[in-house]
């Protein structure tokens, strides 16, 4: 792909446990940052069941509007995990033994250990490309502009670093934040005008009720540094005027 | 609504902080969790930016899929707060100043205090019936089959206890979690005849790392205790067979 200014994706996290409200999800958080940082920005996310049939509409949805789609979960050796074999679906291919993963995975585990269960997980889509798991040896994969990473928040984490060169991101995602002793409603409307004048810069207002503390966080994105700090002098003016303190958060 | 067996739910998360990481969405699992114990099932959730376009195409889908819609974020007194106006127009009706939050605010608020900022807030989808908030002040509503609520996390849990009538739910989502001192892999085949002799069980498969301690999890969710009894008579005799422990989580 070719470098663009503004590069997007979407992130599916697949699993019962999330929708049950069992597990909290992080892992949303963590790949959102992880983008942000190598100029994708995250357009959506959707929380889907470990139904096949539904994994394989929502992925056919996203790869297509969006540059790229990252999953979370479902690749593991039980009977839930259908991630890797509905991604085959979705994208008309063959859900087959990935030679690589096979090796990996084989000197992996000391010799009888590499059982019926973990043999599933180096079950994945004809011509996909490995993540490498620095911490649980199973990999991960990609194919086209769909990467599938584990469900347990630690494994992903070690995973991105490995997945990094594979990302052509567009300009990165620039923010300044500016905490005030106040609440939102006594700068709501000299906020709107500082919008208004600022359309490129898209600001965000934050209440936070924090150690004791109380007060708005104003978080301003943009791709272009001076238009964010043209933003944060017109925001820092009426500060002034209304005596507002500004706080660390 | 009359009863039914299945009732199931959307939820819409709306929101810049949460899709670029800075916040992380606890609200998901609260509903979740709460939604599941008065007998209604999360489908789907969806993370979607605070733009109207998108708020309004969401909502028109989820709203015609699910029983129920719960959306979270939106409804403060700042310009980037549109989902009141959003939700007006996904249902064609007017966006108006709705008398009884007015009432509500004006008397919550010191002589003086109910400035042009909070009166923002008393704009709502024309007919929308409140959701009071013992926390702060400024209340929900609900219109047809969704519900909008605020997005601090604190402030939302405080007004599940008044909505609770407003939501008729099917039969409980009941479930029973047994803890292994194992790995998926060693237990992988046992689970997937399990599986395969309890439809209607959800079962699920979690591997935890906590506290120094490894293991997996199973999850048995269905609507019916005998039928998760039975699952579970099923699970410990192989774990019994395979000399597992059984553990604490």
């Amino acid at each position: 792909m070719s470098k663009k200014t503004k590069v997007n994706a979407a992130i599916l996290i697949i699993g019962n446990e999330i929708l049950s409200g069992r597990t909290q999800d992080t892992n949303t958080s963590t790949l959102a940052i992880w983008l942000n940082s190598i100029g994708v920005k995250v357009n959506e996310v959707r929380v889907i069941p470990d139904v096949e049939k539904i994994i394989v509409n929502t992925l056919n949805i996203l790869r297509k509007e969006n540059d790229y789609v990252f999953t979370t979960g479902g690749i593991g050796p039980t009977h839930d995990d259908i991630t890797a074999e509905s991604v085959s679906k979705a994208f008309g291919v063959k859900y087959e033994i990935h030679k690589e993963a096979f090796k990996i995975l084989e000197a992996y585990y000391n010799l009888g250990e590499f059982n019926e269960g973990r043999q599933k997980m180096v079950w994945m889509p004809e011509n996909a490309v490995l993540i490498l798991n620095p911490t649980s040896g199973a990999p991960g994969f990609g194919i086209g502009n769909v990467f599938c990473l584990p469900g347990v928040p630690s494994i992903l984490k070690s995973m991105l670093g490995g997945l990094k060169n594979r990302i052509v991101g567009g300009e990165p995602i620039l923010s300044l934040t500016i905490s005030l002793k106040t609440v939102e409603s006594e700068i709501a409307s000299s906020l709107t005008k500082v919008q208004d004048q600022n359309k490129d810069v898209e600001i965000g207002s934050y209440p936070f009720f924090h150690a004791g503390k109380l007060g708005v966080s104003i978080v301003m994105r943009s791709e272009n540094q001076s238009k964010i700090d043209n933003c944060n002098l017109q925001i820092l003016k009426f500060v002034k005027e209304k005596k507002i303190e500004v706080v660390d958060r």
